[in-house]
Order: C-alpha cells, then structure tokens, then sequence
C-alpha cells in the first residue's frame, strides 16, 4: 500500500495537507454495535488542538470533527466510519515564502526529492496537522476497547510528558488517569516537575528557541495473547505507529536502554500467581513477551526531538541551492509534548485494537 | 495478514521452529534479473550461526540453505524465491522437562495463553533460530541493492556491537566494513573495547549468567526520496523490521534520546551544497526527514537485553500455576549481540530494498 | 483488511451510506505530477448520475464531487486524494417500513446476519449509491493513465450495453468511443439495437418490473507486460473488481464460454509480426496471456441481473420470521445497465492503474 | 504484494517453477488446534496429479507432499505450515527448444516481455503443475471448516466436470459428493454423460488436439454473513480465485449469464421460514446476497478453454520475431477439466477458511 494507512483488521486510512479545505480519515473494520460518544471524540481533539494554553502554538483551530458514515443510531455499523475536520485557521500567505527555501530538520527537501515538487503550504501532508485525525480515530478504538469486556477490565491507555529536556518526573514510569496528567497545561503528572516544565518551555519560547524531551505512555488490562508472531509482534506494531509520528527520536519498551546493562538473572521476571492469573513479580519485559502481550502493564517511553520550526534566523539553501536566511514566521509550538500526549495514545489504541481483533482467529 | 510476513513489493514470508525438520522462507517481489551468488548468502548465514566461536551456544548447526526457486541461469526471474534451512543439530530431548514450565521473560506461557498450546522444543516457533531466514533475505536483498545503481554508489548496510553491558566504543556510531567489525569474535571494530567485552562476556558466561547491551546500524549510500509519508515512513518500517526481532528493548534514530535534551537551535541540521548535491552539514536527523531519506547515513542503535535463558536455577511456576524450579540445559548464548550483527543487517537491508521499490510508484 | 479498500499501489477506500451526509473515498498512491481536469471527474459522475433519462430512477442526486487533498496547482502531489459527494436527495422516510422487512434478493437479510442490525435507509452500504465513489477514483485513473505515455498510445478504457434481456449487437466486442456510446440514453453504440433496448426498459418500467442484460468492456492500448502471477494474475485482479459491482452475475475473458466450445487448434491466438511489435492473429485469449497483457484489446464480457427492487407487490418476511407482503416505493432503476457502464470502466481503470504501478518492480 | 499470495486472514503464498527442485508454498493464518489428517492432504494432490489415468499427460509425478512446519503431535499451533512437494519426474530437454520461441496462447511471450528472460522449462512459473501447491492448502483449509462448527452441518464444497465442449450434464447445478465424482476418470457424476466424455477426451487425444468445457464447484453448509462488503464481497474473492487459476475463460454465480435474460419478477429469490431459519424458495443469487453468503448453496460455474499445448504443429514467432514452426512434444493433458476439479474446490475451500476468520471480527 502507499504509505496512509495502518492497520489489518483495524485500519486507518488519512488524507489532508494543513492548508487545504480538510483532512481527514477512513477507520474501516470498527465491528458493529459499537456505542458511540462524539462529545468524546472531539474531547480528545481538544487535548491535541492548538492554541489551548501559552505552551503551543498560537494557531487557533476548531478542529470540529463530522463523522460522515458508519454510525446509525448511536451505534457502529460495522461500515467504514469517513469523517472529515476541517481547517478553518488557514494563512497559506504565511508560507509562500517558503516555496523554494528548505526549512532545516524538516521535510520540505526530501518531498521535492521525492516527489519532485510540494504543497510548500505549512508542510502540506508533512505537517503535524494530520496527526488530528489520528487521534479522531484513536477515540473511537478507546470506546471500542471499552466495550470490549463488558464484564470486566478493559484496556486502559493513557500517556504523559516524562521529561522536558533535562526536567524529568521523579518517578518511574506508572499509569496516571487522565485528569491527573491534564492538571497542568503541560501534561505532566507530578505539579513540582510540571511548574518547572513550563517555566523551562516559558523561557524557551521568549529565546525563539524550542524544546524536547520524553513521552510515557502505558496500557493496563490488556488481556494475555494479543500480538502476532514473528513480524507483528505487539512490541513490532506498536513501534512501527509510534515512529510513523513525526519528531521521535528513541523508543523503549520495559526497561528499555537501562536494562541492557543487567545482567539476565537480574533482568528475567519471575513468573508467580495461580492458573488462569499467572503474573510477573517484575515488569522488565513492559507488557510483552515473545511478541504477546502477558497481561502486566504495557510501558513505552518515547522521546521527541526539539521542534524544527524556530522564530530565530537559520542558514539554509533554496531549491537552487543557493544559501538564503530563513526567519522564521507562522505560529509553531516551542516544545510538541503536551500535545504529543494524546497523539502517542492516538497510535497505541490503534494498535490494541487492531490486535484485539487479530486476536479472534488464534484458535479453531 | 496473520504476522508472519513483512514487507509490501519486497516482501519475506518465513515459517518453521527450531526443533522441526526445516526452517525457511519465501521471498516475493525480487526483480527480475538480479545476478546471485549462493557463497555469499551462505557466508552471511554463516555469520548468525551457532557455535562459530567460544562466545556464543554451542549448538552446531550446519545453517546450510537451498535454494528452491526463482533463480535461473545465475540470475532472478522475477518470482518468488523458496528456501529452506534444515535443522541439523536439533536436540529436542533437551527441551521436554519444559513442557509444561514456564521460563522466565520467554514466550512460553504467552503462545500458551494465546494457542492453547505449543510446540515447546527449544522455543518452537519462538526460537532466535527463526532469524536464519531473515538472514538470507537480507543477503539477497543486500545483492539486489548492489546492482541497482550499475554506475554508482549503492547502498550499503553495516552493523556492529558498540557496547556490552557497560563496556562502549569510545567513539560515536559510524560505517565499518564488514571485516573490520569480524575481525574480532564479538563483532566490536575497536579493538581496545572488543577484547574488553570478550573478557565480559567470558565471565558472565562462566557465572551461568548473561549480558545485553546495544548494536549500531548505519546505511550508506542510500539516495534521497525512499520511504512513504505518512505512516510508512523509512524509520516506522525500520522500527517495525528491528522491533520484530526477540530481545530489543530500545531503538534510536540519529541523536537518539540524546537529542531530546538539546535545544531545536543546536539539534538542526543546516542544510548546505548546491542543487542536485543538497547535504546537511551534521546528522542529527540519522537520514531521514519527514519520513524520506536524505542521502546522509542513516544510523540506528538497537538496544538488546541480556539472554532470557540461563544455566542457573530460576523459580517459576507451571501451567497448572504449581511454584517449580527451572534448571537451564541446552546450548545457549550467554550474549546475543555478535550473532544479532548479521540480524539486524539483514531487517535494514529487507526495508531499504521494499523502499527501493515503492519509490518507483512515487512521480508519474 | 476489513473490505472497503481495493488495490495495491493505486488504491481506493470508499465510505459512506446511501442516505448519511455524505459518500466519498481516499485513492492514495496516485503518483505525483499528474495533470487534474475536475470537470472530467464530474462529467464522469453525471454519466452514472441518476435520473438523467427516463431510463433511470427519478432519483435526482447533484452529485458533486468535492476534492479535498492530493491536488496542488491542478497536478497530484502525490499524496492521498480526499473526496466527498454530499447526499442531496435523500429521503429517508421512503424506507422506514423496512426496518425490520427483507426485500428480496437485497442485502437486507444478509446485512442483519452479520452485523446485527442494519442502517436501512435505502440499502445504507449496500446501495449502488456507493459505486459513486468508485466512479471519482475511476476517472482519475483515467487521467493517470492517459498522461502514462507522453508519446504515445496511451490505454483507453471504454465500455457499452451489449444486451438488455434478448435484444443484442448484432456484432462481436469491440471498441467504441464514449461519445459513441453516449449518442443513445440506453449507451448501446448501435442505433437500431439501441431503440429496441430503450422500448424494452420503458415497457418493462411500465410493468413495475425490472430487466438485466451485459455490458462489454475494451480496454486498447494496454502495453505487454501488466499483471502479476501468479494469483495476481490481471483477468484476477479485473475479475474481482467486476465481480464487486452489485448485481453481477457472470464474467467472460475473451473468447468467454464459446470458447470453451472450441477445439484447441481452433482457439489458440497464432504469434506474428516482428520483434518489438509482436502481435497475435486472433484475440481468444481476450488480451492476456499468463496473467499478463500481451498488447492485444483486453475484452470483458460483464452480466447484471434484473434490479431486485420492483414497484409491485412480493411476498417476503421480517426480522421476526413473519409473513409481510412488500409494495416497491422509493426511486428505482428499470435496468441498472445504462448507468452500469461508468461503473464497469471505473473499475476497469483501478486495476489498470494498479498494475501500471506494480509493473515498475518487475526488472531490476 | 507482488502476487504470489491469497487471503487476507488465512494466506496462500506459493513458489516454485515446474522443473527446478521443488514447488511448495506457506500457508499463514491457520488456527491453533485443528487435527490435521496428512493422508487426506495427499489423497487431494493425488486427484490433481497428472499420469491418474489415460484422459491426462502422462506425466508421472509422485506429488508427495512434506509439511515442514506449523504442525505438532497432530494438530496445528497456529504458527505457519511450510510444506514443499518436489519435483521428480522433471525432463527440461523436453523444453530446451522452446528457449527462445513462443508457444501460442501459452505465457511464453509475455513472461519475456515482463521479465526480460524467462524460465523455459516446462512453462516455468506460469505452469500449472504450481497448483499443486493450492490443492495442498485448500486439503488443510477443508480440514479447519470441517472442525470449525463440532455440533454441525460445517461448510463442504463439492466440483464436478458439467461439460466437456458440448456434452453437458442434463441436469442443473447440484452438490455430488467426492466419491460420485470420482467414480468416472473425468470426474462427471453422471454415468451415461462421463463416458460420452471420455470417448470425447480420447479422440480428441487421438488427434493431437484439445478440448475445454466447464466445472460446476458448490458450497453447502455455508451459514449466512461470510463476505465483507464492499470490495471483498463474497463472489468478489471468489471470482478472484478462481479466475487466478489458468485457463479460465467465464465464471458464472447462481443463474448466471441466463438470469440476466429474465425479467426481475422471475428473477427474485422469496424469502421463506422462520426466524433464525430463514431461507429463500430459489436460488438464483446463488447463495450470495449483498455479497455476504445467506446460508443456501454457494453455485458457480467455471468455464475452461481447451489445453494451449497441441501435439501438432503450430506456426509462432521466436524472440527475434522470425516465423517458427512449433510442433507439441513433452506430456500434457488433451482436456485439463478432470485435474482441474480439485483445483476449483482448493480456491473456494482458500476463500472459504478465510472468510470464516475475517466474519469474527464483524461484531463487538
């Protein structure tokens, strides 16, 4: 396939470029019979809109979701659910300068390589814009995890901003629910490292400079069994949707990076517990093993580079490859990771679901 | 599809366990015309097999592959290549006490909890032994790569072994030829590092115990425009292809986690050179932006854990959930990280070569 | 994938209900660089339009279609086409009664079995409503593949009713140009037959009851070497898209079923012409040989049955396994064939486009 | 994918040319816990193996299948089957003269043209000794739909040879179980009508020619909502399998090309019974509705052109354009109908098993 959709069973199909009428999306194998909150999917929109605090960018966009198809009644279908958001705070005119300058770290080379020429509008399709849909399609896998059990746990999924450059939570990863992480404007659980996270962004943003850092993102009850040997093991599609976002730069799973330096007798977790709830006393393998999830926490820390866009002046070179002074105008977040938040969980619903799916044809 | 497959024009289908009759694979999408030389397939599984030195297992296999179609007169024919691998050394009267066991951080008791049941020799379907088919793929990948530009650079893949537990090159990640980093057993290129972690690794394997620790991959000579915005970007199908393999637990690309803690004003990279030679003057980026190569290196870091399977005893339970005692037998790694070399090599070069492909669809 | 996707590289997902706010699809892998003509699409549109004859429904839909990505300055940018086509004219209240009622030979029954309830405004999903969508991605292949070629013959693509019920060509399958086709409302190319076709419908349609018939498709121009073996095989891939056209009831290759009556002497197509332009004496094999396209026309024979929806009264039952006589109201087609012939076509270009793509990959 | 793979969840990838080592192929998604008879997967290949009796070639293969994978202490683990079956009675001096010339209405020219060279032994690729490896997989998918419902009717599919060029069965389309269909060498299940087929077969034989006809293939037992609307319809991947077997020139669902010659009144199927027993009193839709299967007979019928290869001679072109005379040497069958019996079951029995998975994931 061309490169806009994933997923087998779950899938999602996006279009759109930041500066044309819309984007949007196809979510197609959502079952039927699905209960469906709109009020909560333009919630999580909302978590990932511009505009929402002095952390992120001054572009204000509605980011008014209309679900076109695939719900009757309050329900899923089980037909393709279309929906479109469109962009109603378009200044293409901030851009124009900007058709034949490269921007550095960012993709305005490689699409004229690529593709030959570009819609030099604020990133076109390269820009994080698209992710909106993205995370349209994330709410409704959430509802449909939801309803998944309804018995009983069902798989929960919520990130938060770990780190800020060199601001980090004092704590190892965990689950926080999400009014915790929305407490603060920056997306951080803990109020002392979100007060110096923001300051940090604060100071950033003045200098017209920008900022990284790192992403946590877990999901409890998730059952035993779902993640596909051997090349799409649950940790494999889970990495793939998390690289396909745009700014990141490292991924772990588990233990991640530190973990490499123990030793296995150190590193193995201990199986305990009962038949029918067999448990590890420790949780190195984040969630995961031989490629299915074990039914203990699935953690993931993400890291995201400083933003590329800068309101300083840069050096670059033009199409001609001629040198040009870049300064930067338009409206651009000092650090992406309060708004990368509800991506990141976006892309591992997307996943769960997918697998929840696969799952049903494990056994005769 | 159900997992077992990875790629979309170059596309490797591999099937078998570790204690079966044979191992193998098919490979689909090779173009036709490729000029193939067997040695070097076998000399590239020969770097992942067993026993090839005191720092790995000493299970000795053969690791010899045929050839079963697709290849005619020396050349490809544009349909898809079969092989197999036999397992030779297959010990499965090793692996019985484990029927039943669940060893710690494997995947035993989750393909129990997803299938029902499982083929418990050594691993079964589970086993690293699975990776000898990726291998081959990867060889015959690399020798498409080699012939596609007839009059220039061609993309080339290296990998090495930059740390063991604590022990690192002193030097940051960048391109060795492939008989710099086999000169020494543990596939390190400096040789100062390489002796020091084969001291390690030689001391730990004594404890009974295992290490970890992180490979560095870096491609070469790959032009600008492969990878497809926007979920199939170059590092989300790495990400997918190394994710895919048993014990990563971290991946970067470019700066890495490193590079979250700059500022966007130091972490871009300025672009410079003239028209039809555009480069950026430092790589932060790792070789791709937007999701598209940009002709610099591309460099990964691959963290792997220390070896699940130990020669100490470990508690655990069983399926019946009843406390037991596991023992280790067989022939096992105490590090995975020289024979991993040729691993990932060979998911970068299967990735590289399917991107080699999508991009002809890219301009009418 | 859960179905509402078609094609590899040149790919269409289509959305949307019959009497929702709006139909549409994504096409993603239409390479960059294309010139877009819109009034072409839309001029494709109106020819599946209903009620533009008395041939056809009363039905009145605008269907206009809105591009809502993917075209920069009139060309593609290679990046996924968004469209919408708003329901003007629905009129849900037409279909309330069949809540719980099974039309026969509809997808009512079926809809229900699987999903467990069903959107039943006129047909929801299973509408013809839906090959609208279909006919957009159509038309844009269309533009693809005649700019494929700068110098030279490009593939054409040109369908027409060969048959309604009894009343046939009197002539073998070959090409005729659109406006051949179009001369008459029924879009039979041949005057006399065109007429009888057309007195048929009008006393059928006074009857309240429905007629079927054929339609033929050529496609001219397509060069050797278009399809995939060995289950992508071209007549495979055409077959499916034809055979996902509601109402299909059979399918002929070339020399179709009278070939089947042929001794092999008889029916196989003799070589001639010169290296570079080798052609075939007969064209039994209908343009493909091997599952690849050998430059001969490509002929498929397409048979629709008679609409399942009659404007008298028909015995059937509901949900609940109840006798309840059904009385046709809503806006119905006669005959599906004159407003078939875009649809085939549309689907005849996809797979065209696609393998146009695929074909890239076949050489080193 | 490059178009050596069927199915979505239960997938088909095969290899191997008629007169290199081996054929084989990897059979992907199926279900953890089916027992697997390997007698019954052999008696299969020996319906499809040529040298059965003196109505085909006397090609005499073993066609002995090896399962290499994917099945333990009986059943199977959910992980994929690999399996080979080499080729033993392989004369490539048949075929060395064939080099450089083209077979009429065979996949000579267009493999040449696609390729650039081609595999000219016995057809390579494009032979149809590759569906061996399809009447393996359809024995293994027949196997999991036998097992798939313990309490009752489970899905069986049934073909049998209708017509040989104008002797035809005197009744319609029915089911026959295997052992009637065998009961006469060319696999008609009525007595008078199979030996006025054999006389057929042997004159035709006698005279160096060839003759085609048509297969019948029903599927009983089929519960209603297999087939996902819109592009994968039910007859949608049908037609696709089917038609990606060679050969086939026309396919026909339920009343075919002779239902679209009667008027929607005749045509419509009523519905009858009672809640959840709902059938209709025809079967013109041929078991399909809306492109899901509604629980009657799945009918189809395949027309097959007569066998390309005549013992007589030919005029062709070479690849240098010059006129040749080809005269028929090697074995082949004068009517491929028998052998192609086997064949059809395989790809419904493929469609089948895969539908049955996609339909779990159709509802909450």
């Amino acid at each position: 396939m061309p490169g806009n959709t994933i997923g087998e069973r779950f899938r999602l199909t996006t279009f759109g470029e930041s500066h044309g009428p819309s984007i949007g999306g196809v979510l197609d194998g959502m079952p039927a019979g699905v209960r469906i909150d709109p009020e909560r999917l333009q919630a999580e929109l909302h978590r990932r809109r511009p505009g929402q605090s002095n952390l992120t960018t001054a572009r204000k966009e509605a980011d008014q979701v209309t679900l076109l198809s695939g719900v009757f009644e309050g329900r899923t279908t089980g037909t393709p659910i279309g929906f479109t958001i469109p962009n109603s705070d378009a200044k293409p005119e901030d851009y124009g300068h900007l058709e034949s300058q490269y921007r550095p770290s960012h993709a305005d080379y490689t699409y004229d390589a690529k593709y030959g020429f570009r819609d030099y509008r604020g990133g076109g399709r390269a820009s994080a814009r698209e992710t909106a849909s993205r995370v349209v399609a994330g709410a409704l896998a959430r509802q449909f995890l939801e309803q998944l059990y309804p018995k009983g746990p069902f798989p929960e999924v919520s990130a938060y901003v770990e780190r800020v450059q060199d601001i980090a939570m004092p704590t190892p990863p965990a689950f926080f629910a999400q009014e915790t992480v929305d407490a603060h404007a920056v997306r951080c659980p803990d109020t002392d490292t979100a007060r110096r996270m923001e300051a940090r962004i604060l100071e950033v943003k003045k200098a017209g400079d920008t900022v990284g850092g790192s992403v946590v993102v877990v999901a409890k009850g998730v059952p035993p069994t779902w993640g596909e040997p051997v090349f799409d093991k649950l940790q494999a599609d889970l990495a793939k949707a998390i690289w396909s976002l745009p700014a990141v730069k490292g991924l772990e799973l588990g233990s991640g990076f530190s973990g490499t330096l123990m030793r296995g007798s150190e590193h193995n977790d201990a199986f305990t517990g009962k038949s029918g709830n067999i448990r590890t006393t420790t949780n190195h393998s984040g969630g995961i093993q031989g490629g299915i999830s074990n039914g203990e926490d699935i953690v993931l820390r993400v890291g995201f580079k400083p933003v590329a866009t800068l309101l300083t002046e840069q050096a670059s070179v033009n199409q001609a490859g001629e040198d040009v002074v870049l300064s930067g105008r338009g409206r651009h977040d000092p650090c992406v990771l309060p708004r990368a938040v509800p991506m990141v969980e976006a892309m591992v619903l997307l996943v769960l679901a997918d697998h929840a799916l696969r799952q049903r044809s494990a056994r005769l």
